[in-house]
């Protein structure tokens, strides 16, 4: 279990023009877009990329997600975000994140998504038995409580 | 104070293409969008527009957004938006959002959004006596506890 | 042919305030997303809603789309968009739009749509014998050479 | 001149989750985003980034913008695009992408961006005499004739 634990290193991002807004900061919006794109870097580092997830059969739909915004980011920022599987049973996950300015490692947010498990037909499904890659890859890195 | 308080339909939004994703639904993060969109609506049918509001030295960022999602909205699928404010104090707010489907009455989200308030340098600032205006707007229409 | 030509008055759209960038304007590539806003309009209009010929499987990808920059368009500015078919022959179809400032009548942009249908499995398809409705719908309201 | 011609990299993207829709490929506004994030992948390899130049008091406002979309990108799918200013003197330039798979170098979308230069009371300029390093960053890369 712990063995397989990797470390992943956390994601980088550089903020982009269009993500700017009149306040001259990044959108508070798009924290939640930079939260999937944490999500999808963490499974391809980890081995198992959500596209060939997806292939396989199964989506991980999103249940809820929220963010708190203690910083503002600013075009051509580079933040560094660090992911953390929290709650995890095979049915249900939740993921925090911090995100943090690369120059000075000042905390710019904290988010959470709570996440559920599907096959193509969008049923819910447990993934321990009939999906133990797709299980594996999120136990072997959750959080010991 | 309550006969101010003025009964301010729910935005009414339908679902655009491209905010669809491979999944076939919205994706979540353009919740957080119509959140926004619903507060600019809002002060506009109370009186008071965000852009004149903007040029009157306020501005009203963003402390923290969450949404849980309950049922998925599709391309084209039209929702009203219900907002009220649970939380005033002329310094920070709390804005609460559901989300149904126009056709149905379904709930397909609830959402959340925290606020506070600065002038156009971005300092914090207590709007009830310097801008009364800004304050009234949300104040007349706060739930009652 | 003529007779069936309805009028379809322009799409009217209010700019939202995370369509602005850091140049306290709409960023440009918005205006592309409200060409297909507009498009989706003039079908619901003219009685064929897109939403409905997706599910009787016919789509209409596009196959280029520029846009030209007049004049910029800020927050909570209203447009209205006219749609111009230039071109169709159930095969291709070019798309022309005038972005006009609703209160003011100033043209902040123009541009165009070139597109393609295909059916649901992506396969090029023409719509005159087989999708009658849909070609109608197309040619009814085509611009007089 | 030619000596100071650097050869930039091609800028290298893989698509997102959210820039999907429910055609199952990424959506042909975001192509738009793409083109400027290559300029600014440009600006910043030949030395001179975009962040820089605004804080130097030197902006460019985007004319025009076109995309000829050849073959789809999917979700995760990773793209490489390249681009030459196939016209620049110190007031106007055009700029040229192409857009390839990183897999198979099959071109998925060609593009054109045409741009003047302001100040940052938004006053058109020519940039030869008074900002001699964004004329340089910009002619030393010019496409010969």
């Amino acid at each position: 279990m712990t063995e397989n634990k990797k470390v992943i290193p956390p994601y980088e991002r550089t903020a982009h023009y269009y993500e700017t807004d009149r306040m001259g900061i990044i959108h508070h919006s798009n924290y939640i877009r930079w939260f999937e794109e944490t999500r999808i870097h963490y499974l391809e580092q980890a081995g198992y990329p959500y596209s060939k997830m997806e292939k396989d059969g199964v989506m991980i739909p999103v249940l809820s997600a929220e963010c708190t915004y203690k910083n503002a980011v600013r075009f051509d920022e580079t933040v560094l975000i660090y992911l953390k599987i929290t709650q995890f049973n095979g049915f249900k996950m939740t993921i925090e994140y911090i995100v943090k300015g690369k120059e000075n490692g000042d905390i710019k947010a904290i988010g959470k998504t709570r996440h559920f498990f599907v096959d193509s037909e969008f049923k819910p499904i447990r993934v321990k038995d009939k999906y133990p890659e797709v299980y594996n890859v999120f136990n072997d890195n959750k959080e010991e409580e």
